[in-house]
């Protein structure tokens, strides 16, 4: 973003004033803007018009008293890219592009001419419902809309207009600070948004839904500093049905569409990624009003033994644990709480004490400090509005909490079992007092667990920022390597393979005895593949009588295979010993994300429990030592049974030179396929390889 | 239940009058009584008053003009037991215990008084909320209540009291036929209510919050009548946390706690499981309204990209499908939408049709025609309350959509994408037309997953019910019979072993001969449970000197692993061939559930992955079958890299051999743990076992 445009973008979130060009659509966000309670001037530009919603129209731009900061432009596509000229001519800040009729309805060109005419201004759009500042009172907006604030809250930028429109008509107090509907992203895309915000002071988190980036690279670098900044950013990520069709084909690389490789990004960057959009607005509101807790220990509140059974069965399944109470605090504990109620976390402190603020404010600091949590919650559903003559004591009793968790110093929130048992009045008293008013038992463990990671990330990724990401390389076509080739370029970058000659089938024998039986014999052919399917491996052969043999079944098999893939090229190696565990690892080139390392287990579990994990490089050795501990089969490599245990770093170490000569000689090699690869205490070795050229070099 | 409680459980349910007996909370009832709109007369029994809400009070319950059909009772609890044996005496029908201080704070002399004094009377309680009939309009309820009825819907039963209030307090026009909050269920428990709920013609779907059973067996009956009659039975079981402490700690058995039982009772019965409060209601909502879909085939509905990509996105990951619109149906649905809409399902009909009803009526029948989908959903969020001079738009495409549902007659709904974005009104007029308005999009698409799995289970079910759970059998002490024993005992009962000879050590090499090479040899001991760690086990061995060394070696490993554990009986055993798979396979018994049996991939699958599932038993060989191709290892069975592929029945029809012997022998044998159990083409070979024997036969 160019320093005029980011300038200009700043005028079109807080103008002085506002231009509405249009029809039926200009009157609809003239009558939100000043629900929104804008202060600044007001200008409607209609030529055929006197007045639309009792603003005196002008007939065109020209007559505007002074370039406007913020421009919502509403008028059928064909006057678009002229209305524009002129806006830029005249050195309005920034446009509201409302008109649909471009690229999603296939006009291409419309949408280049568009983008040229926009030169330094901030747009929006087209094909979008605009944007709203909740801190300033501003809104460039084309249907009625709600939301509130509390002067902070979420930056929420989205790419479906009418999602974001949803959120405006929620009921649950979330604090926002802006809503952008970012529509086609011609000039304007998440990118920018992101970078503007995290730099915002009204902000305290952002939300994105994503269905697709532009510039993966850039959102990299902008979510990093979100992070370091403190700034949370959750992402609802759509299109993961429709995006996996379009899924690469090869073997594991099918394992990795976008779907991982935008999870792998956003583990990368302490992004929290949601799929639930009532838990995005959740997770927002426990990070604007709550803050991220440090660690999964939390302390829960109930009164009814059944809340406080259900606070304990979802924690459990997302890793928040309940600490207990010593045995010291149990007794003083006890005498603050009637006789039915049992000491215990999470706590139902029962009805006896129930609305009675001076007994419950006591049991509340008292467990906290006797828990150490780092999250305090206490589960309360409000009785619905007409019936709710009982709610003083659901008040005195969210009081005595809130005073008991400002003194204890930790992150802490409301909740109501169901979503809707909470009242806008009392979720917005609590946000006043610093408590995330939350909705739904589950979204709100869920948002905490989530809020955890995020620290947690925040702290990992603040010793070690990743490198920047490599994309962008364009791949054009490849060529398979013989096994001996692709293994002879590993070697020479200094990854290890088995010891082997590469003979015609004349020399085998001679060859074995050089590499020393036992030995394993595959024929080699660009058209093979998937070898152990064709039946052109052999494996454990002992001596030459049956090396012979072997050689000779294989023309066989292969020819009945596939008769153009028969060779009279083999390998000959040594057969390695039995492995801790076999991986496959795959390192691949996308031309959005650039290069990405798959880790799987071999054999059996990654087909028939799909466990695989996938990384974006450049990655540390620690990044892909954790990522290799959170596949299933790192059980293999630790003690399991009683085997040896293999030294995760020094594992890891040699999978990261791996990627490090995948990533330098980025113009020589377009993927490596290893399967398997041997894992062993200290050492790994290729048994298998496929390395695919990139053609010309 | 006797005849006699039964019909006084009906008095209670559908009373004529009322007496209410007690202070603060009696008045609370009466008020809670009229404001349901109960029409029928109310009493008011308390000693030193004169009136109650308006109510004239008589001293004791023998001054009632005639037996009350249903008392509210809200006494101490010192005075209970009496009233209750008055009130039986003068053949009153039921009586909801509002009074506390029983069981539930350790006073079970205390209940059982009370159970003894309640005679055939209909009880709920003591320490409940009470009960709500929406149908007939009465309630015995201890705080302000609200719900609703269209005049059928859901009846609920919970056992906690504040989860019951915060239902009526949710604002989601769920059809509520009953609520009962059924307390400590001193006399009338879960399964109670479940049979008599099944008979109302009212109730349209069952919901139980079960923190345990008392009955599984009747349970049980009762949910496969009501499969069998057609009302879905939906559970929220909470309590896995703490239950899961009480697993038992056997190897395998370990995996098989309450949680997986209470499961294995569902699936057996047709019973819809969820976990989380909203959808417990959504589902239930679902049911009542629109009825169970026979398949997965939705049909979608948005006016937004977004909304489409999420209804698609979730739905992949549940199951559902989206039937595909052939090409000679496209161009037909093309010429119905706007030029910027695409032909798909889901489909975003695109906002230039968007509240124009007799526009949108023709899309919506033409594609429910063309999809032959077996569910019907629109995505609409509507506006705020005073944000809502659009909802007139909303309002068109909702009766287009409703009437196209209705004429094409599969199961339909209507869905916010936020649980919120969905007035009451709104959510009325749909119920009125048959349409569900569901609140939240993923609560909408699991509601149909799981209401398409009831259709699925019913069918299933109704070709061949189950056979009637066989619990309560107590277990005393038991002893391990040494592994040929068990062997001999399996072999006995049909189950296939390896052939082998027990011997002791000096004999070895002379049973490997009659046994022939190669073979396997173990030490027996009743201490070795564990023999692999204990180094009790030599595979593959071939000629007498190794089988020697290995009988010497063994024995050092054994005392070295535990002294007493040493012994000099050995058993010798032909080496099994390779499998197609290995699996766990244990039977267990359970007090409350009866026999299991706990089926689970053998070898690192089983402990790196978790794969397993329980069966209650008796089982069929086709549940056995299901089951086993539920497992991740069934991938290894049914033809895996060109394996050969196995007959799935005829295994299961051996391992419902073992399952028919483990039932007949429940005398003799408490359990029996296979691991590894040998799957090969056709047949299975019970590896290695343990068999436990009930002490004393």
């Amino acid at each position: 973003m160019t320093p005029q445009r980011r300038a200009n973008l700043q005028r079109l979130l807080k103008p002085r004033h506002i231009a509405f060009i249009g029809g039926r659509y200009a009157e609809i966000a003239i009558v939100e803007a000043r629900r929104r309670g804008f202060s600044g001037q007001m200008w409607a530009v209609n030529p055929k018009r006197r007045e639309m919603e009792g603003l005196p129209c002008v007939g065109s731009v020209a007559e505007l008293p002074e370039p406007p900061d913020a421009v919502y432009l509403a008028i059928p596509a064909e006057g678009v890219v002229k209305a524009i000229q002129d806006l830029a001519k005249m050195g309005a800040g920034g446009v509201v592009c409302f008109s649909a009729g471009f690229k999603e309805a296939g006009n291409a060109d419309a949408e280049r001419a568009l983008i040229e005419a926009t030169g330094d201004m901030a747009l929006i759009g087209p094909n979008c419902y605009g944007v709203i500042n909740y801190i300033d009172n501003a809104a460039l907006w084309s249907f009625e809309h709600g939301g509130w604030s509390p002067g902070y809250g979420a930056a929420i930028i989205t790419q479906s207009g009418m999602f974001s429109s949803d959120i405006t008509m929620s009921q649950r107090s979330l604090p926002l600070a802006y809503m952008v509907s970012a529509g086609n992203q011609a000039v304007l895309g998440q990118e920018d948004f992101l970078e503007v915000f995290i730099d915002d002071p009204a902000v305290r988190a952002i939300g994105l839904h994503i269905e697709g980036l532009q510039d993966v690279a850039r959102f990299e670098r902008a979510a990093l500093r979100a992070l370091s900044k403190g700034i949370p950013v959750v992402a609802l990520k759509t299109g993961s049905s429709a995006i996996g069709s379009e899924l690469t084909v090869s073997h594991t690389g099918s394992l990795s569409g976008a779907v991982e490789l935008y999870e792998a990004l956003f583990a990368r960057t302490g992004v929290i990624s949601v799929t639930n959009p009532s838990q995005f607005l959740e997770t927002l509101k426990f990070l604007c009003v709550a803050g991220a807790p440090k660690g999964v220990g939390v302390v829960g509140f109930t009164c009814s033994g059944g809340g406080a059974t259900m606070l304990a069965d979802h924690s459990e399944k997302i890793g928040l644990s309940f600490p207990q109470i010593d045995s010291a605090q149990h007794a003083q504990l006890a005498a603050l709480l009637p006789d039915i109620a049992t000491v215990s976390n999470p706590l139902d402190y029962t009805t006896p004490i129930w609305g009675q603020g001076e007994q419950t404010y006591p049991v509340f600091a008292k467990t906290m400090a006797a828990t150490t949590a780092d999250t305090a919650v206490l589960v309360q559903d409000y009785p619905a509005p007409g019936l709710d003559a009982s709610k003083h004591y659901y008040q005195q009793d969210a009081a005595a909490f809130a005073r008991a968790a400002k003194e204890h110093g930790v992150p802490a929130a409301i909740c109501a079992t169901l979503p809707e048992n909470m009242d806008a009045a009392t979720r917005e008293l609590l946000v006043a007092e610093g408590i995330a008013p939350m909705q739904g038992i589950h979204e709100t463990l869920n948002a905490i667990a989530q809020a955890v990671l995020w620290s947690r990330a925040r702290e990992c990724i603040s010793l070690k920022e990743p490198l920047p990401l490599l994309p962008n390389r364009v791949i054009g076509v490849t060529t398979m390597l013989t096994e001996d080739k692709g293994k002879l370029w590993l070697s020479k970058h200094g990854i290890a393979v088995p010891h082997g000659r590469a003979v015609t089938g004349q020399r085998v024998c001679l060859a074995a005895e050089e590499v020393g039986y036992p030995v394993v014999l595959k024929m080699m052919s660009p058209q093979l593949a998937h070898k152990t399917d064709a039946g052109a491996v052999a494996l454990n052969l002992v001596g030459s009588d049956a090396l012979s043999a072997a050689a000779a079944q294989m023309s066989v098999d292969v020819k009945a295979y596939s008769p153009q893939a028969v060779s009279d090229l083999f390998l000959v190696e040594e057969m390695s010993p039995p492995p801790l565990a076999e991986l496959v690892v795959t390192l691949r080139r996308d031309p959005q994300f650039g290069a990405a390392l798959v880790l799987g287990s071999g054999g059996v579990l990654v087909e028939l429990v799909g466990d695989v994990v996938t990384l974006l490089l450049p990655a540390s050795p620690l990044d892909i030592a954790d990522a290799l501990q959170s596949l299933r089969v790192a059980g293999l490599l630790s003690g399991f049974r009683g085997r040896v245990k293999a030294d995760l770093n020094k594992i890891a170490d040699q999978i990261h030179r791996l990627c490090c000569t995948f990533i330098e000689e980025a113009d020589e090699i377009a993927e490596i396929e290893i399967n398997p690869l041997f894992v062993y205490p200290d050492r790994i070795c290729a048994v298998d390889v496929l390395v695919h050229q990139a053609v010309g070099v």
